[in-house]
């Protein structure tokens, strides 16, 4: 295959950034966009020169001229429109997250399996230079041992009317964590609020822990009055800071850490010596890639389409991050009761 | 009462700050220190010309001229010494927390009470020009209806031998929190993990919920790789930042909020038009009193002993946050299940 | 008038900014673009539907379909261009500065005083919501008599050819500092350098004097390793800083000063008294407008156009800036020394 | 000489800093100290238990038991106390700026090496682990070749009686440039200003040039609302933040620079091609020495009267200071004008 052939279904928000990066792509033709507001396909329909611009998502389905259906929908409407497309014969990107049932996530990978297409799910953040680097830094042991994984993402944030903050902005976050760690956690807890008339959780704190040693955390807010976009990733080695509010110096790498000198099971007169030796070295920053993200998300989907390199963020990634939201789901309709995770998947 | 005079016990990282703060006190006289390290006792009462200064803390309680024991040592100890100097007659001001379990807090403020003497827990926080301004607003409606309260605590911490990052460090958010709300929550998680070698949890992530519209989380860490120390507020009109971190502008306040326009349980037609109006004003830097926190708690309760004004952080106060701390200790070896905290209460 | 058609010469940076903010403005036709670079021409003129697009600036300045010609090229074209546009009888708004040489900013107000055309400069940081609100501060009297104007504009960035660093980046601080005093300063003192091969200044330091009392400094430099971007204006009563790299605080008003106590001329023993008393209040970030500052000043100009308001920035503000800018390039040629600034005008 | 006795004159501000740190040092014995307000002596005294305590310099001066002698007293005192100390056959460490007089300062160096004693001045942040790093970088080329040096020290300061800003703060910056640079500059130029009744400069710029390839500058300033201290270092190589009001990452180090690829001599048509390549790699913050600046220093002192080391900032690196400083002085007294350094050394 030469050239893959595209059409966009939702041009709201993030749809029109989808379809630039596509409509720049050597080896992407886009060939249809679609939108309920019909003015919103054809403002971005025109601003492309796309042959098809369309009202109904189903044309865009059927078109015998699309290789890739990319989804850019409220969260709702992803699963039907996934199944729809797949079943078409078509290669899928979606929009996180890939559904809001576990159940719904799994068929959609079996059915993607089945039918040979490849199905891709938008978790943008993989992309950036920051997670890329940090990914690096992971893999390459530069961090040892991880122990904590702590995001902060909150704002004075646009309210949605079919998601909590929960599904809105933690997939972000749990996607960028569930990459460094490449595995189920065991376990989830989770508290969220709602606030002044608000119908669902504007605030929820998302607790994630993977085996004995490795503890995630996600605090989602749309009701804050600074922004702060922070991730701390915690290592036996070294430690990094993630500021994305940062213009340019987004990852610093700590040389920081502390060795454990006393046996805690000493006697009493242990208890005045000190416990730990603590390690401070240099901070590094370093020199991130600055590609736009979107552009290489599409490179590597185009490029996996093409048989050239695999897809980076597939549906099993989308799958085990819909799995996390679910049961942080359930534990906030639980005041916070732990959810097990893994069980389910021994099952399974 | 004309002058009040002070035993001090310990005489370790913050015994000394608390012996100079009443040193220099007009209406209070230091009479005694003590510590097990007889060499530590030495060297802060030679400082300050004290008369007393021995390796035997029963020699502070048990002597004459003492009106008030200052007891700064560690947590286990807590119980024991209070519960000596309370029965011996004293005044008590005790380095938070008060105990480490809810029975022993209340033994210790109901024999404060029998006893007729003062049982004071040094929050030292609340004596901050930032927390009086924060507890300023809040009274004073400026903020509106309580949303929620967010507080971070981390660094590259000073390991404990007796206690874990939890008794350590959240007492302080949380006295800072239950002073705003003077009440006691509902439920409390928490979960907490070690990592390297630590017999006692370096992070921990505790979440308190107030009824059904207002939640309080703690975020508390002695391995971070930066010092973090920022506390959110937020409110139904306006919204707050302590940073404490911050120099000289520790405490921003947003004039920032939303109003909720569409019925949530509007048709579909509505999912497409805005749900909430976002208001975004000036923000405003408060001057802060800089007088230095422990000088104006020493004031405090050296007035309250001259029966000149109120305790300002009683016992009571103290077992609050006790209670809390324990909850939140039973939700960690739980996995994070909630604890409900009210009932227990009802049924004492 | 009731529409006013634009004509646009120059679509490289900054053009098309000009360009689109004009083209949406419900009273500007955009009738024509030009650019030596025909390509860049087309590219705006396709985007935006502009009828005649061209390589040859003259073809706009003598289309009779347009009423306003905006001048986005090289500073070195500014003059002739200028000077054609307005002996055609076409309005002009020309990028800073206006020109390079003061007799010829001034031959162009006086040219367009006579043709009665409108003259005016593109200071485009006059018309951001930030140098709005320090000008109101400043006018209102909230800042007290003026002392000083610090500004620092300086980054890694994009070395031109045709001007040093003091016509490409001092325009902008040198317009914001005359906005707020509005009269001529009486001495500019500068020193500049040239480095790793570089054929014109890369750092300048600029300091002017208005009267006794008032210091203007401006630091600019293209080979710093930080962008920063700070003004601090000091008043007798207030002093504030506005901090363009914030994305949204970008104006802190401090309610800071001092109070003379000592008489200078005192005795000796005096010496070890107090000299000032220090004022130290709130500090208070005002909410600033978020239009976009070309879409204001686009605004500014078609309005002053059709007769409906006052220039914002007319030509004698840009021949300010001009006479501001040659007398520190001449301060630059002699090693930084001062040139008088007011004797030219008094004789003029 | 195993242990050096050190006599210290002057016990206001700064005194007691320098008194503490030779009263731990293992092979310094603190034998005097002497202020005119008598107080001020006996409360030093008394905490470090001095034998001599008086209200008059000579009796430290003439103290047989006195090897060193420190004199941190106001400005214009330096000269003449300096002198008697030296008269008299002490060692001496004075206090920034060791004269306000470039013939006086040359006049203090040559008796001190008529008599054979050291002199010393204390240029404190010389001693600080950030400008021990930054000369390190410098001298082992890691910046490449120096371009220029820009530091800002500003805040809402303490006026002083006797100096005005530029020799009560630029002291600091000008020693720190010196000792990177350790050579006499070319020129010197100043303005400053008096505002609401000072009766001497509160705002300062001082610039610098060395050859026609390096360029200083020194913003100081009693009067601005945010307190600043900042050195940026460029080179051809690398370039350099010090921002001291960090509290731990004072030093970042950047990694980015610019080639020419132009010839500027070229044709016009080359006026579109870029100038310039720029180079932007990872920012670097290095871990520093964290022993307090003074302790440093009065190692130094006390190893050069040992003749175990070289002193490090001698009576040469006080008086290239004073030579800076007087020559500002002077080009602020004449507007600005340029004064010129080095041929007045050429003529010595």
């Amino acid at each position: 295959m030469r050239q893959v052939n595209v059409g966009v279904i939702g041009c709201g928000y993030w749809g029109p950034n989808l379809v630039r990066n596509f409509a720049r792509h050597p080896h992407a033709s886009l060939m249809a966009v679609a939108d309920v507001v019909k003015e919103r396909a054809e403002r971005t329909g025109a601003e492309f020169r796309v042959p098809l611009v369309t009202d109904d998502a189903q044309r865009v389905i059927g078109s015998s001229s699309v290789d890739l259906v990319v989804i850019a929908t409220p969260v709702w409407t992803h699963y039907e429109l996934c199944k729809q497309a797949i079943n078409a014969g078509k290669h899928v990107l979606v929009m996180k997250p890939l559904a809001t049932r576990t159940d719904k996530a799994e068929e959609l990978c079996d059915l993607a399996q089945r039918k040979g297409v490849l199905l891709a799910v938008d978790h943008t953040f993989i992309f950036t230079g920051a997670v890329q680097k940090i990914k690096e830094l992971v893999d390459s042991d530069e961090l040892g041992e991880l122990y904590y994984f702590d995001s902060v993402r909150i704002n004075l944030g646009l309210f949605q009317h079919d998601v909590n903050v929960l599904w809105d902005l933690a997939p972000h976050d749990v996607s960028i964590m569930d990459h460094l760690m490449g595995c189920l956690p065991d376990e989830v807890t989770a508290v969220g609020m709602c606030h002044g008339g608000s119908p669902t959780e504007n605030i929820a704190y998302l607790t994630v822990r993977y085996g004995h040693s490795f503890l995630g955390h996600v605090h989602v807010n749309w009701l804050a009055p600074a922004k702060i976009r922070r991730t701390i990733v915690g290592g036996s080695r070294k430690m990094l800071v993630y500021d994305d509010m940062e213009p340019s110096e987004k990852v610093r790498v700590y040389d920081k850490g502390v060795s454990f000198l006393a046996d805690p099971n000493d006697s009493t007169e242990e208890q005045y010596k000190p416990l730990v030796s603590y390690r401070s070295g240099d901070m590094w920053v370093p020199q991130l890639e600055m590609k736009e993200a979107l552009s290489v998300e599409a490179e590597n989907v185009i490029s996996a389409i093409r048989g050239r390199s695999e897809l980076i963020v597939t549906g099993q990634d989308g799958l085990r991050v819909v799995r996390i939201l679910e049961a942080a789901e359930r534990s906030i309709q639980s005041s916070g009761a732990p959810v097990k995770i893994r069980p389910a998947i021994a099952a399974a």
